[in-house]
């Protein structure tokens, strides 16, 4: 069996990492000669729109599969003449741009923050008067890690913003500002015939935009929380007849859950899943789009996970710490680069919190 | 961090994925351009006369170790005057060979079966003598899997076993045949300072001379049993002074160990660690070698791992299994091959028992 995957960062390294020990190959397409998953798979160099180098990377693959939601539409389409791509094109299109996904949300009745769309100044006008403020005004497409995106408070943030983000060059939404109590995620897993498979809600803490720690179980999960994030998993998957793993952010606001986002990939949320559950969402991931059966989502004991963002101190020490697993990417540090991660696994939520306050020590000074 | 590892087979190809975890780039060296280990590592193919070749293969590399014991050691001491190895061909030499492995057992106070070396046909008629009968006689070198050994029950077997194992071209050992009630192995680290670590022992099903099926931790294990195999172990790395995963397989009788043999490498009875420890045998075997910090050896739950040998079902039905965990090496299917394994871990011994019983069902068909 012979897998493509768009994309070779650290989420195809990762897939390709799953996919070895199921006896898969993989060959991964990226621009960049030095991505990551090349070192675990064949890397096939080129621009999305060479369809020739397209066509070339497509060669006797079973499946395609993506690590990287920005993939341009047109590259996936022409991929899918060809090979069957997972998750299909037209789900990647509604998740590279917030507008269609907010839209698809609320035609599905998912809870959302209000948003308007941002073509012009007087959409901005109307929007600040409509929605008002707080707010946070993002860049429809390629936005991430809180690149893309600005907190605004004041008609005069509204406008500076509307200015570095694109001045309608770039389509921009506005978004009501939450009062999140905090940030959940579900990864969620469909297989052609329509199983589903879901792991259990994530607590997520970021830090200038970035992910820096996650908790799976999330702490005080309720059956309520559980229930709507399912659901909401559940209605998306289905609308847009998705085959593959798909990941969705929520705010929980007064024990609701409000859908913020969605990524059609392994999302770095469910990294303690390589660790903490019977398989990885990396796994699952290609059982979904081999059409192979899901395995098991629930988390073996309690879970964490701590980004290694920018550097981090000598693998000696990351080893050293009680119920660690660390997972470096072969990338070279720099500010603000997702390096690596360690996953942190107890039988106890006490150790748990003790292992994260331990790791969170040693690993902030390195961090940048 | 760039490691070497001497053979291409499905240990280097499980050592190159549990490098890949810690961000260690591997460099694989096999005779053939099929080693399975190639998939996912840079492949050096070579003969291990070719010093040039070594040469090539050693070069910017910051450590060496082995997948296979059968390293040529000429080759291994070319290498280690360039690049560190671990363990050190000295200890490979033992390894190797099964009277070298006994002579050291024997002068460390090991118990092990009575043994004697065969070079002529006088050597055979005084063991049949001296140990008497049932026996085994083996080929002290590059026996596996049941391969040159065969038991002797008479004289007439004992001549004919000494002409077709090699009358007398290649050397031979006599060994009583023992009377014992299971095979155990231990898997046990050590750390240049001396840091050592032991998985609990294990307890393997062997047919045709192939491990079937291993426990982990052994069913019935007594705290004078572990001692025993911990003591065992502990002396010979030191003896050895040995750098690495050490490998020691045992009979049981009447409470009893009797060392059996010895390989200076990952084990095929400690692929359960991969899904049933926190540390996986291939991890900890990286960071002894590159000295870094051991990793708990504790299993979580209970363990077993049944191999895949000749062909396997479908892998839709493996992974079916409950608390299965599927492992595929990428080499076609042929019978007597190792072409993978699954590894159960449950939360009870009776969960286990009943998976494995499932698991064999489905397995022993395709077996060959």
């Amino acid at each position: 069996m012979h897998l493509g995957i768009l994309g070779g960062g650290q989420l195809g390294r990762m897939l390709a990492q799953a996919a070895a020990r199921l006896g898969v190959r993989c060959r991964v397409f990226d621009e960049s000669p030095d991505a990551c998953a090349g070192h675990l798979a064949e890397l096939c160099v080129g621009q999305y729109n060479d369809l020739a180098r397209l066509d070339h990377f497509a060669a006797d693959l079973d499946a395609i599969t993506y690590e990287f939601e920005n993939v341009p539409v047109a590259a996936a389409e022409h991929l899918a003449k060809r090979v069957r791509c997972s998750p299909q094109p037209g789900a990647l299109h509604v998740c590279q741009d917030r507008l269609l996904e907010k839209q698809l949300f609320q035609r599905l009745g998912v809870g959302t923050a209000a948003f308007a769309t941002i073509d012009t100044q007087p959409d901005l006008d109307v929007a600040l008067q409509s929605i008002g403020l707080p707010a946070v005004l993002k860049t429809r497409r390629l936005g991430y890690d809180g690149k893309g995106q600005a907190v605004i408070r004041s008609v005069a943030e509204a406008r500076h913003a509307f200015t570095t983000l694109g001045s309608g060059r770039q389509a921009l939404i506005y978004e009501a500002f939450v009062p999140f109590s905090r940030e959940l995620s579900i990864l969620a897993l469909r297989r052609h015939q329509g199983q589903t498979a879901f792991y259990p809600l994530t607590e997520n803490h970021h830090a200038h935009g970035i992910l820096r720690v996650s908790r799976a179980p999330a702490p005080h999960l309720t059956p309520a929380l559980t229930h709507q994030a399912q659901r909401t998993a559940a209605v998306c998957l289905q609308a847009m007849d998705y085959v593959g793993l798909l990941a969705i952010e929520f705010f929980e606001v007064e024990g609701q859950l409000l859908a913020n986002e969605m990524a059609p990939r392994a999302h770095n949320s469910g990294h303690w899943t390589i660790d903490g559950s019977q398989t990885s969402q990396f796994e699952n991931q290609i059982r979904a789009v081999l059409d192979w059966p899901l395995g098991p989502t629930n988390p073996i004991g309690f879970a964490g996970m701590l980004n290694l963002i920018g550097d981090h101190p000598p693998i000696e020490s990351l080893l050293a710490i009680p119920h660690t697993h660390v997972h470096l990417y072969g990338k070279s540090p720099r500010p603000g680069r997702k390096i690596g991660h360690i996953n942190l696994r107890t039988d106890s939520a006490a150790q748990l919190d003790l292992a994260i306050a331990q790791s969170s020590a040693l690993i902030e000074p390195y961090a940048s």
